[in-house]
């Protein structure tokens, strides 16, 4: 292959691998004519690269956590529990904006497993900060740490599934999701 | 059909409805051989009342609607908001185990809009209470309503899950949805 093939199909496979994030993002069963055509490639080119919808998929997914590890982790998780929190769930929620549907497209297209494990490896990311949180007394401790992070997932997960069925605004549910975690996390007097 | 042939048609459609229910609350993807085999019945006489394996699932799922619905409809929401939702959160608890996997079924055997239309009326119990406790300054009313009804069932869901990932106990699942959902309802100071 020439340098300039090569080039080629460097910027097809990223022209694909956009489009499908997009288009999955939006509809966890959008099919490969359609990724093709949002790419601007022919179905031709894009099984070149791909072999299967399975794998474009779970390269795509690959990328996505990622790009979300990579978001996560440079969030400023030091000082007050409470405020680095509120900095952990505006960009999970912005990731859970962002990604969307692909989420529902990973579960379908990779084994359960593989699935969990990623997500698992996400949510390790809020554990160091939660049981700082939990010793330090800002987060209450009466309640196993599993299901405080289990709770965090779910209610962006709630979150996002309002969003979508319009039941909340896209630009108050961080406030929601902020001001509902916060308080679940406080015992009652 | 002779009164006797009535009668046992009858006791088999009971059998299959009962053993389905089982068989579906424990593995959404049960096959009509294992249900017919947990009722005690050949699969040519389980065809002969119920057309299909959906047909047999929708008729599950509506007797589960109904029965969850009167059980919903026999908890006292009168008094105390807060204990009134203890309540209510229980008995919804009680039905999300005892039920268990035939909420997926459900969604997998029926058209999306009639499984939507289903679950909000069974929420819809919840409605009353939630608005009286919002307007009598138990609740917190500084959410919308609507987030605080999807909250509650995400609770809910989260708890099945992780009863069932083995990370909480079903034991303590109640006290924990209880203890979480009533400190998400209380507006920080």
């Amino acid at each position: 292959m020439t340098a300039v093939k090569r080039a080629d199909a460097r910027k097809n496979i990223e022209s694909i691998m956009d489009a499908a994030t997009a288009c999955l993002a939006r509809d966890p069963d959008v099919s490969v004519a359609e990724i093709a055509k949002a790419a601007g490639v022919g179905r031709v080119t894009l099984y070149g690269h791909f072999e299967s919808r399975a794998t474009l998929v779970t390269q795509v997914v690959a990328r996505a956590i990622q790009q979300s590890d990579e978001a996560l982790g440079a969030v400023d998780l030091d000082g007050d529990p409470r405020a680095a929190l509120r900095r952990l769930l505006e960009a999970s929620w912005k990731l859970t904006q962002q990604y969307g549907a692909l989420i529902v497209a990973a579960e379908q297209s990779m084994p359960h497993e593989q699935f969990q494990a990623i997500h698992v490896g996400l949510i390790d990311r809020w554990k160091p900060l939660m049981e700082r949180g939990r010793s330090e007394g800002s987060f209450r401790d009466d309640q196993p740490l599993q299901w405080q992070l289990t709770l965090l997932q779910s209610v962006l997960h709630a979150a996002s599934g309002a969003v979508y069925r319009g039941e909340i605004d896209a630009a108050e549910a961080a406030g929601l999701i902020d001001g509902t975690i916060q308080a679940a996390l406080t015992a009652p007097e």
